[in-house]
């Protein structure tokens, strides 16, 4: 009895975990934290007609969803002036990543990365035996100069941009972004993940052009939609990107009560815009509860705050581990040149005020050391 | 501006979707369907604490799934007597089939299936660069020997087997299906697929023995739990090859409401032996039908119901015709040894008296076609 042997991608491949979550962390800790604010989930919670769709379609649930996922990419073609053959839906971003390795990356060809982002675009990358080619960021910012240089110099296929970014919050304006895009090398894709982009300020997200044939955007429901366990996320590209897409994706793999919801989260902009000044409000407060503590927040255009914590990466991991320890889910960086900084996520003021009455004692025993 | 290539594999997929789903007939129709039986659904749809647990889950979706299903895995894990490191869960069965062969499949190598049996798996395969290796049903099964003789001779790293199989409802018991395991060559993985075990006669399951280096046993909450909108299924497989998943699967890729549904399901077995005593029942009336039209039925252990139409494969087509024109949803098979047959869901009473009523309309039209 003996099995195939993997391929040898998968058998090089380390046991890696993109994120560990809380319920795996609380599990270890033998009690559930107090206040949730690390994985830039938005606890403000979706649009109350999302709710109230989701709960509505929960008996009809013995239904497949439509593979074509007509309704929602129709709205999300409207919301965007596109035509529906530009856009694809996807478990999440997430799942949108590993499909476009699938059609993009041959083994041992090259994806560009900064140094320190979402690391579960490297994971799809290594998972398709692709060759990861990171570069630091430069003044907290990705950096779109070095970026291209890295995929110009090396035959790279991907080039891997969050804006606004995570972990750090910082962006890039639709301008530098316009002139990065036409400056793009043949032959490379830019896989730019806006999953942030609807708590960033205006002018941040470059007008939509479709047809680019070097461009994919990706949006999500998961953050200020307040979606995240809905795992819908959509991609916007040429349509013949799209239809590549449609030969390698799961079809059925969509859920309807989260399709449901995220259609009904879409057509509620209103409450979308309630919803980010409520991220915003809770943006200002993690950072003056970070300023009384004598700490230098990030400006974020995203749904969390990074915190200079002062000191070097150790003691940075030393205030969040003094965080969890106090119920308090929160997450750091941990590439060197941003390792000082820790992550908390925006949420509802009850959650916030557990930070606020943790974050001091937190530190205080950090200095102890 | 120039995109970079697709990879060879994907360079060279035709455009092929498995199945069509009802809503895109639906929509190039102009109606929908008034009899919704050709997905092989449950329109008994799931335990009602199954809905109330995705009903009170709604607003909870905010928040991403535990990335480890672990309630959901534990639950799974004790249900069959294993330890948790045998089981992977997924977005169903065919998201699980795609990572597999990502697991095993490099470009070129074999997988060996039986014409005709599940497109999914075959959709996948070619998605990741596989041959596929076809060997035609013998007596309408899935033909073991000859499966097992076309693995042994080609060098083929998977073999797809479903028990009960679809389209056909038939099944081999689990003598044989031991046997056969045990006279898998080595090198070979045993995809089992047994999405429809749950309708199928004592004696049909072989005991798990989740070690067992070559099996893959493939399960999900789409038939006889009712949930195929929930887009859960999982996996049992010796704990290496479960590792693997973990290398490659989309860790927070399973949506938070039908994780809860799936669990709720699954404790709830009273229902499940209520659901499959009406799937029986739906199974006998359907086959009573065709047999009041003088059609032969299959005997089926699965939740649908396959028909002798009597004819050749242009008959059978044009009674599937006649049926969707009168706004039943049914399908058929489409490979040469099947194709007089037609497929046809089990499902509530009021669905299958809508079929009752328009089968004798549909053969007379097709009979005078």
């Amino acid at each position: 009895m003996k099995r195939p042997p993997f391929t040898p991608t998968i058998a090089a491949l380390p046991k890696l975990v993109p994120f560990v979550g809380p319920e795996t962390m609380a599990r270890s800790r033998g009690r559930p934290f107090r206040a949730r604010l690390g994985a830039n989930e938005s606890s403000f919670g979706p649009s109350p007609r999302a709710v109230e769709a989701m709960r509505a379609a929960a008996d009809q649930n013995w239904k497949y969803s439509d593979p074509e996922n007509y309704e929602l990419r129709t709205a999300i073609a409207a919301f965007h002036n596109v035509a529906i053959e530009h856009v694809v839906v996807g478990e999440g971003i997430d799942g949108l990543l590993g499909l476009t390795c699938m059609l993009f990356l041959s083994p041992g060809e090259g994806a560009v990365t900064t140094e320190g982002a979402y690391p579960t675009f490297n994971f799809h990358v290594q998972a398709h035996g692709g060759r990861l080619l990171m570069v630091p960021m430069r003044e907290l910012r990705e950096d779109l100069p070095a970026l291209r240089d890295a995929a110009a110099g090396t035959g790279a296929r991907m080039l891997y941009v969050s804006n606004p970014n995570s972990p750090m919050g910082t962006h890039w304006d639709a301008a530098h972004l316009n002139a990065f895009i036409a400056s793009l090398p043949d032959g490379v894709m830019l896989l730019l993940d806006e999953a942030y982009c609807d708590t960033a300020p205006p002018g941040t997200v470059p007008a939509i052009d479709a047809g680019n044939p070097q461009v994919i955007r990706y949006r999500t429901f998961s953050k200020a939609y307040g979606l995240a366990g809905a795992r819908i996320g959509y991609a916007i590209a040429a349509r013949d990107v799209i239809e590549a897409f449609d030969k390698v994706r799961n079809h059925y793999g969509i859920n309807r009560v989260g399709q449901i919801g995220a259609l009904a989260a879409l057509q509620d902009q209103e409450y979308l815009r309630h919803a980010v000044g409520s991220i915003d409000a809770a943006r200002n407060r993690i950072s003056a509860i970070a300023r009384d503590c004598g700490l230098v927040p990030l400006q974020s255009a995203a749904s969390f705050v990074a915190i200079d914590c002062g000191g070097d990466g150790n003691f940075a991991k030393r205030v969040l581990d003094e965080l969890l320890a106090r119920d308090v889910f929160a997450r750091k960086p941990v590439v060197s040149n941003l390792d000082r900084f820790i992550r908390v996520s925006c949420g509802v003021d009850a959650d916030i005020d557990i930070f606020a009455a943790e974050l001091p004692k937190a530190l205080e025993t950090a200095r102890r050391g």
